[in-house]
């Protein structure tokens, strides 16, 4: 159903569409979470942005690890390049957005060193080594093709004009822009290729990552003392 | 001595250099080889420069996986970064000039498709593939400090003006310019910190990557029928 179109379906469903499927209510709760209706009104306050992207940027670090394994692990020349071309821009463009709003946030690299991973941001390093150690191309994509379609769903949704602070605004651009969605769309049709053969363990790393997804948001607002 | 500088010699040996010193005079005869020669000043044959860059191009796509899997064992975030953007470098801007190359050169996909491997190419396949399945780091590094350093080295001796053919000159200016200079710098001093601990592994693989940069040149000659 929810890839059919204007009342009919008579297309197959896709794989990516049915992991998608399975992994309710959690999808749709993250797509909605509260931190991105605030992101989309800048209205998230200074000290929940900051939490947020401190932790988001250790997800980085694992998550190029896992984008490193991906094309490794994938089985054509073309693959390789489109991997090799996304791992440029978030090493390069992405890099320096978290490092420009570390500044405008006011957050120092001693507080950027001295703040313990969440307990999601462990787990999400935990999934993302551990698809990367599978050496299965199909699990590397299933967290891949979370962490970057549920951003791109919430993203897409985001209304004109974007907030004024670049700290919100470039945060949704990043995953909204058409580069993003030609690269999500390259993910799902890799995964939509080569899952159904493993598709236990495409359900499994993808349903995982929806969770993480959701407590990836909450834990921007959970106050720690 | 490779590392001393005007007459003195109070540094103790880098470890890369030691290597390099090691694989002579393989290194010397490849960076002083006629198709370098030939290349700066623009007198390469069109049938020879299309024979290497048909069998670059291949090497290309394993040299991507390596890469990948360089980034996916790097012990630092730093280096990430550092292997994530000159990945990018590679799978855009490069690979890029391969197929402006082709087209200047007449090469249609069918033939690129058509001639086979010859057996340096195959032979890099099989070094880069069996140092990305070591999963150590410092293995990784041997095969890409020569692939990288070795290009550097010769690039850096060209003489101004470079040739007018783009095919030629581009070549060039891709293994000569500072950001190039700068990613070498970077893998040899990663090289430097962490290949001490695994020596014969890195001699081993060194010497046998700067054995088959040498075979490379020669295999752009040799008229196959």
């Amino acid at each position: 159903m929810i890839e059919s179109s204007a009342g009919t379906n008579i297309m197959p469903e896709r794989f990516t569409g049915t992991l998608r499927a399975a992994s309710e209510p959690g999808w749709s709760d993250a797509v909605g979470h509260r931190f991105v209706k605030e992101l989309f009104t800048g209205a998230i306050p200074d000290a929940v942005m900051a939490r947020y992207l401190i932790q988001d940027h250790r997800f980085l670090d694992s998550f190029l690890t896992l984008l490193g394994a991906a094309l490794a692990s994938a089985d054509t020349f073309e693959a390789r390049l489109r991997f090799g071309r996304f791992i440029g821009m978030v090493s390069g463009e992405e890099n320096t957005y978290f490092l420009r709003a570390f500044e405008a946030l006011g957050v120092m690299e001693d507080r950027r060193a001295a703040d313990p991973d969440t307990l999601t941001t462990t787990g999400f390093k935990a999934i993302m080594r551990e698809a990367a150690e599978t050496r299965s191309y199909a699990a590397a994509l299933s967290v891949l093709v979370v962490a970057e379609w549920l951003y791109l769903d919430w993203a897409s949704r985001a209304p004109q004009p974007l907030p004024d602070n670049f700290v919100h605004a470039e945060w949704i651009m990043l995953h909204g822009n058409p580069d993003f969605r030609g690269f999500v769309d390259f993910l799902r049709a890799e995964l939509d290729r080569v899952g159904p053969a493993q598709a236990d363990l495409c359900h499994d790393f993808f349903r995982r990552a929806v969770a993480l997804e959701l407590s990836f948001f909450e834990a921007a607002y959970a106050d720690r003392t």
